[in-house]
């Protein structure tokens, strides 16, 4: 294999020193974590291999405990695409009897986004809010959009409208136009609790990373 | 909405806005794209708002009408992960009488790497290599990696011992451990075609990205 040199890691192992490498780099970039949150930015960075989540991830205070707290109770995730639901590690997500959901694909949610001239992002917050806000399903829920800033948007209506009221928002589109604004939008409830990847930069692996970081932290977790 | 302004762009014009705004920030950078990579590189972009890939993203001598020809042929794209399997394009794949897969998550790809002590991703690439390589059903097979740099690094010698024969090999794992030497064996072939996200950077999303790319620039698409 010409000079090329790996590192002999046992597969089982790989996660465990990957991990190790993004502490090691972090302290040498004088980087201190708080405790509740420190899993969430590490295990955002071993998805991307960007280090400049350490910097861009807000969270509101408490935000990890709350969703924490709901993934406990069996939390229903809504995610904005089929990749985001992709990477959630349902089965766990299942062991603690939550489930998730991507509605983009429905037929109900093309159709009145179609008829109304929205986006299916749109449109898909509006079935969510229907399932499971106010008068609906009453279950925690989390939202975990990694890609459509008009479903942040939304989001953010359907809330100051009291039509639903989520346990976490993770809001991690990504993107350039309105996706920065978006975010801003979320930074400013008060009253609802979220992880934001403040900033240009998000996508579905960045959503389900924060989702799985969560469902990791939780006692049963064997990896 | 307080003093958040957002921009007024109509959901079939997001997708437009965001590539012009692209290409304005490329511009204003400097960089000059070579007009085949251009679509891949901006998608790219595109998907993970992180300019640093007109940099990183490195193309074998054309590779681009290698990808695309293998797709229009009706082409086997074969990831390494299950979102890169939902972000692919799979209609459009379709329309062109292409397939995608992703063998992760199968019961004897399992038990193959428990028996070996290799990663799944290993044993995803040996099954590939047996339906599709030397022997096997004979279709322009692409490889879209991106996560597992064991999947690329036995990608390597199933090529070096002639087991399998791929049109394209988009490589882009993410990641510390193997990552970047991963990548620079791929860039050490001389009879395989390959788009490689060099160091540590990739993912599944831009695996599944770059594979879109090419889709989109074959006649018959419309968005």
């Amino acid at each position: 294999m010409k000079q090329i040199e790996l590192e002999q890691v046992l597969p089982s192992e790989i996660e465990r020193r990957s991990f190790e490498i993004i502490q090691e780099e972090l302290e040498a970039m004088g980087k201190k974590l708080e405790k509740d949150q420190a899993p969430i930015i590490k295990r955002t960075i071993h998805t991307t291999a960007d280090f400049s989540y350490a910097d861009n991830l807000i969270f509101s205070p408490h935000a990890v405990e709350k969703g924490l707290e709901a993934l406990k109770e069996g939390a229903v995730i809504i995610t904005d695409t089929n990749m985001g639901l992709a990477g959630i590690n349902k089965k766990r997500l299942a062991s603690l009897g939550g489930e998730a959901f991507c509605f983009m694909a429905d037929k109900d949610v093309e159709e009145k986004a179609r008829a109304r001239g929205t986006t299916r992002a749109l449109a898909s917050m509006e079935k969510a809010a229907d399932l499971f806000g106010r008068g609906g399903v009453s279950r925690p829920i989390l939202f975990a959009i990694g890609n459509a800033p008009t479903a942040l948007i939304h989001l953010y209506q359907l809330i100051k409208e009291g039509r639903i009221a989520p346990s976490l928002i993770i809001g991690a589109p990504v993107g350039f136009v309105n996706v920065v604004q978006s975010k801003e939008l979320i930074l400013t409830l008060e009253h609802t609790s979220y992880i934001v990847a403040r900033g240009r930069k998000g996508g579905s692996n960045v959503a389900a990373a924060i989702c799985n970081a969560l469902l990791y932290q939780l006692p049963g977790y064997n990896q």
